[in-house]
């Protein structure tokens, strides 16, 4: 693995248009904190996959364009070297142009409206950074959830762009218990999976498996927080009797895997203490996506990966340090 | 009451357990900013007496439970010790379980959702501390606000937690002129009392009284912006025509006397010029109050003290020096 | 035009009156960033005139209120001479009456509601402008739309105050194509009049001309950017397939006014990178206008300027130095 990463490097050192390449492939892995340009070919070939599969060629498509036009806008702004190397400013891009394709119907206004979205998010990016390491904390993907719930809401007050993906606007009402069904062990193994492979807004085993991949290239840490997370998600799901279709299809996942891995593996040396609070994070995500799909009901909007955003800013805030006696 | 504190003091000393106790007992003070565990007694006393009496045990046994799992996080997570003393991580816990047991049905895993949100509470406490100590200013309520909202809302989303005392998602709509009534001087007194005992979710006249001389024991001064805060709260109310059942039952009214408290005696030193700030704090309290209410509608969940969080951080965050003569 | 601010310099120089009235002709300058007694006459005029031919008097005169409340307020609480001599604490309170003003029904209570926003008003500036100094920011409209916002929302909870013109609570819905029509020059014309006027609330030709009149005797670079924003804006607003009526009448404009003027004129230098970069900004406010009509229609009150404001934070965030080679 080292040496294929050499040999990259090597061939990045003497070419632009490979740099250019290594920096969007590292804007992908960033999506789940991997800067690596392989972790990000996993995951892109990951997304292509899920996205072609489910006969949905725009939003593979539109992640690209969005990326592009993010690390374009990223360089136009000369932003940070270092940052920009390490893809800080293109995976907010990228999933733009995931969300932006999972839930607009496609036309040629879309791909400007994925475009710009993707330019935008950068300077989201370059913003929300700018006040959140006042506190020593990441922007996350705040930036994204930002720029898209933008966007998205958008679509009702514009006739030339039409959210075809997106539920309309409902009204908040308890859930049904019929909703929630015993917990088989495919619809197990279905949910954790799904829970994973939705942080990019798909729902795939074989995509699944392929981010796994790439975390595992990168940091195995990483892979195993990115499982333990999914499992906890859906165990905690099914005890509070959530929907069991939002369960099984990874839409109560997705965000306690990021905050998973992100305090269990990334801000945090990983740690016998640091796994519990970690895991008490995740479990708090679950509860913040069903709160948030609730509040969002009625905009007609989803909740993208604000539940991750708001949990892990909470649990990293703190600034506690694990690995000391005590609180400095 | 020197006296009785200063051994109490001495008790604390040779005791582990008792210093538990006491930590928790200042917890319980610091919903209205007391950092005394008479105070606490007072306070706990008055919201077991107005829980039992309104035949709701969970209200007053849920913020114990939330309170110790709340003292019990802090000190896993080894916050400041001179913080944990003064009750500065039990406040927000003791109200998440308050307000877990005002508006949830019990259940086996409604007493685990309460022991969890007292956790998580702390972590929400250190984070926005984190954040407002940037600028001088105390994370007040929040935490508990937040908690408690993703708590509540989640409810919807979850079948094994019920919403028991949650009052629908309503459209908004104006207020009909016929729910607001003149004001009889058996209802003044009543809104004013019950205004001080709905800072602990409570409609209960002993309660107030009870609070009022945990507060007095500790500062006079404080006692004095609460009975004020809540006079101009009802007076405030029944000006701008709010319906009557609302300002009678206290709930215009707690989120005004914390502000009250807070401005008036707390984090400014009393005086004159403070005096009428905090009222015109007070009076926008009233307002916020109103407003948060209409805007929570929707969502189907209650307000909290989150206009008193709002308010108070607005007349907080200028950082006026009302003993000089200009500002610095 | 330097003589005659010359001359009416020496005359306040001897009169505290005058003095008085400077200071809130530049707070009523301000409202577009113009710190110039000329300037502010202007507007004031422009926004009388506007008022009292849409038989609205209460618009004007209530900004007129409110604005005297904000600045005696701000004198009480001995804020920074400098800025108050600047006006930055009149224009947030002069917005609040012309949009109590505009939203409200007259009554005796109206008036006082406007004086005491208008004076709560200069309490949030104080507090905004605090909060966002910590990253070089300014506070822009956001405490007009903060204190406006509850005072609004606040009407539906309050039988004494009544929101007339306040379009009611709806459901979200995307909008009806028909609604869209195709762009006649004559509507071109008014919507980009209507949309500077409408930075006042003002649906008035001949206001937008003596607004245009007032920022060209300060700042001719400002005129431009804000006719600028405005093509942009009705163009953008067009192609997305906006409402018809929205973009003629000026309601799609206002906000991307705005921001165009503070990216492109105020906050930085201009330049053609400048230009680009507020472009970008201005057309995002469209699409952020968009989005906020759509999240605030279920609560029934408008947006006011919260799209420029929520755009323009996050493109001065950043602290791009676009004069410079790098960002430091």
């Amino acid at each position: 693995m080292k040496g294929l990463l050499a040999w990259w490097k090597s061939l990045c050192d003497g070419s632009r248009i490979l740099r250019f390449v290594d920096v969007n492939l590292r804007g992908i892995g960033q999506v789940m904190f991997q800067d690596n340009p392989l972790s990000g070919l996993l995951f892109f070939i990951a997304i292509g996959w899920g996205s072609f599969a489910a006969g949905m060629p725009q939003v593979a498509i539109g992640g690209v364009v969005a990326l592009l036009a993010g690390t374009l806008t990223a360089q136009w702004l000369r932003v940070d070297a270092a940052g920009l190397a390490a893809g800080l400013y293109g995976y907010n891009a990228y999933l733009v142009g995931l969300a932006l394709g999972t839930f607009l119907a496609v036309s040629p206004l879309f791909w400007i409206y994925v475009a710009f979205g993707g330019a935008v998010s950068v300077v989201a990016t370059l913003g929300t950074a700018n006040v959140f390491k006042t506190w020593g904390v990441a922007a996350l993907t705040a930036p994204f959830v930002l720029t898209t719930w933008l966007l998205l809401l958008a679509t009702y007050a514009f006739s030339a762009i039409e959210g075809s993906g997106l539920s309309m606007s409902a009204e908040i009402t308890p859930l049904d218990p019929a909703m929630a069904n015993p917990l088989a062990f495919g619809d197990f193994v279905q949910g954790v999976l799904k829970s994973i492979s939705q942080v990019f807004l798909k729902a795939s085993i074989l995509a699944a498996l392929l981010l796994l991949a790439g975390l595992a290239v990168n940091s195995p840490a990483a892979a195993v927080f990115a499982v333990g997370g999914a499992i906890v998600a859906v165990i905690t799901g099914h005890f509070l009797g959530a929907e069991s279709d939002l369960i099984t299809g990874g839409l109560m996942g997705f965000s306690p895997v990021l905050t998973a891995i992100a305090i269990g593996a990334v801000f945090y040396k990983p740690s016998p203490r640091v796994a519990l609070y970690a895991l008490v994070g995740t479990v708090f995500t679950v509860i913040a996506q069903g709160a948030m799909n609730v509040a969002l009901a009625p905009f007609g909007i989803p909740t993208l990966t604000a539940p991750f955003v708001l949990v892990s800013w909470l649990f990293l805030l703190p600034r506690q340090h694990f690995d000391q006696g005590a609180r400095s």
